[in-house]
């Protein structure tokens, strides 16, 4: 069942952050949403953590007349996977974002203009840090797991190795350590789109630079898709408005990159992409520490991950190495490859798959 | 031993092209440059087809001062694989292409004026067929052998299956029946990253329009290489002239694209990548027939297939089919999978392991 009309609320801290860079940004404001009711002992609240361009808005409708529920409702509701009706799900808009948490579009207020280029450079660690501040504020000491995928994975690993002790158990998703060269090099020329752009303007712009920022998102979905799921939804068929020999002319698999590269125009600002797209490059879960052993020996609370077979931009090998790592700690890890044509993407459309063992480790978890 | 100081030579032909298109291509004129001597019987031809932005030059120096020798110089000379002390080697440039062939560069007679995009869309085929006109000039009936890698295994392909008659034997490196939709992907941005930049003025430019080529061309170099390779080159190492929290900072392997992709810009004629970019996507071996069976039982020659392990823009399985295929036509085709971390680039790197099968199967080819 769907959690219905939801909210999204909003809260600004009175701390400020001082960031992994050294840098201070403050005050910092987050969006969030939440669904279900936390009870008396305050123990049963998840966080999902979204990805890259995600938002607060995980499940329900904002309203009657809202065409399109939350990014990941199909798990969130009374008898969901999420179970509203036992949980209390929390989902917040990571900073650096643009839907309504401090980022590089806010309102700097010691200048009154927008931070753009003079917003910090800020990591996945600093993203958790700001949430750690909005479980303060909804007075949550810990979290029965905190879940999510790609770099909501990321987000959980670092509620798991830098919070051990405010996380009874972590599940991520399609995610790795520290993204490889090729994952960051397909990010780099997504960037690269985007300085090209003169609208760009060193990211003073008034309106998004929408030919660089298209091309970026453009770039983006090649490395959601994968090879197989790309023969089975265009192959190499031809757009049957252009002529094959049409110098302009294009095939199906490159209008929906452009198709889907112009709608995202709409919908997210450059800026956000570009501080997002660094702190993914720049994520380590060892970052400040020996090693990944190193790392990964702060974790108390047992994770489960989910790695998918066609994922070529965080490949299985990346997420196995972790579970492997944790073991040999005689940490608690479950290591799940699920076989899915759908690449990256597979993570938010394969809940069916894994939905199962994600309640199978949940009540363990809840068992204690 | 290196084939010495060369020469470049040029032919224009009599005939004009009608191409798979329909329109009419001509005066055409191909560069081209030889090795070694034709024989009495004009025998001993050997035809080395070249990639996306090759050249003419295979091998030698076109001077005492020349600091580079031809690009496949390796494998070119007195007593290396393609011993010029036994064969006559040719090299030509493709149509399409900028280094002395007749491509969008080029000045079109008619109008006195660079072609531009009234350069019609060529395919492989077209190339071939192009060539074709350079064998009848230089009086070779028929080749002992067709070599190359990339686009150029895709015009040993069309050799074998247009002119079965014409070659003895076909020798195709990481190469494909036809790109996936995941390759004209990644093409499809290279495309939109020079679409993208207003100096490229639908083609009218009169210099390079160098940030989208370059990042255009910086793609290309990451479908060239692969993950492995990537982690064996660069790791995520962090450009020791930046800080990790500069908001412009680049990994080494982000200024490695950066660094290959302006570099293109002083070689490359934007136009010609376009049209040569276009010609590789719309690479279909049975293009025209039945299917991938039909076109294949057209081949009357042995065909030797090899595939690199880390090759992902043209992926083994692709090459593997078109052995299968043949095989199963009663047709004598060998396929080598060779182990190499180099990605698609491993067919100009591997030489030394694959040089031994190469040379006995034209050894078995010259025996009949």
């Amino acid at each position: 069942m769907s959690v219905g009309i939801v909210e999204e609320q909003s809260v600004t801290f009175a701390t400020d952050l001082r960031l992994e860079s050294g840098r201070i940004l403050g005050p910092i404001t987050l969006a969030y949403e939440t669904y279900g009711r936390l009870n008396a002992e305050r123990s049963n609240a998840i966080l999902v953590a979204h990805a890259w361009t995600g938002n607060a808005h995980l499940a329900g409708r904002h309203g009657e007349d809202d065409p399109k529920p939350g990014w990941w409702d199909a798990i969130v509701g009374p008898g969901r996977l999420l179970d509203t009706d036992r949980w209390f799900v929390i989902c917040s808009n990571v900073i650096g974002s643009c839907y309504g948490s401090t980022g590089p579009a806010s309102i700097n207020p010691k200048t009154g203009k927008r931070y753009n280029l003079s917003f910090p450079v800020i990591t996945v660690r600093d993203m958790v840090r700001a949430q750690a501040l909005l479980l303060d504020h909804l007075g949550i000491d810990r979290l029965l797991t905190v879940l999510g995928g790609s770099m909501g994975g990321m987000q959980a690993l670092e509620w798991a190795t830098q919070f051990p002790d405010r996380v009874r158990s972590a599940i991520a998703l399609a995610t790795t350590s520290r993204p490889s060269p090729q994952a960051i090099s397909l990010n780099a020329v997504a960037r690269w789109a985007i300085f090209n752009d003169p609208s760009w303007k060193k990211g003073e712009y008034r309106k998004n630079p929408k030919d660089g920022l298209a091309l970026a998102r453009g770039i983006g979905h090649i490395t959601f898709l994968s090879d197989e799921s790309m023969w089975q939804k265009f192959g190499r068929r031809y757009s049957a408005r252009d002529g094959l020999f049409d110098f302009f002319g294009q095939f199906e698999v490159e209008r929906y990159l452009t198709y889907n590269g112009y709608n995202f125009v709409d919908r997210f600002d450059t800026n956000s992409f570009l501080y997002l797209a660094k702190a993914l490059d720049m994520y380590d879960v060892a970052w400040g520490y020996e090693s990944l052993e190193d790392a990964l020996s702060r974790v108390a609370a047992p994770i489960q991950f989910f790695a998918f077979t066609s994922d070529w931009l965080y490949p299985p090998y990346q997420t196995e190495e972790m579970a492997t790592t944790l073991r040999a700690l005689g940490k608690e890890a479950e290591y799940h490859l699920i076989p899915s044509a759908y690449g990256h993407d597979a993570f938010l459309l394969e809940h069916e798959t894994f939905a199962p063992m994600v309640r199978d480790f949940l009540a363990r978890v809840e068992r204690g």
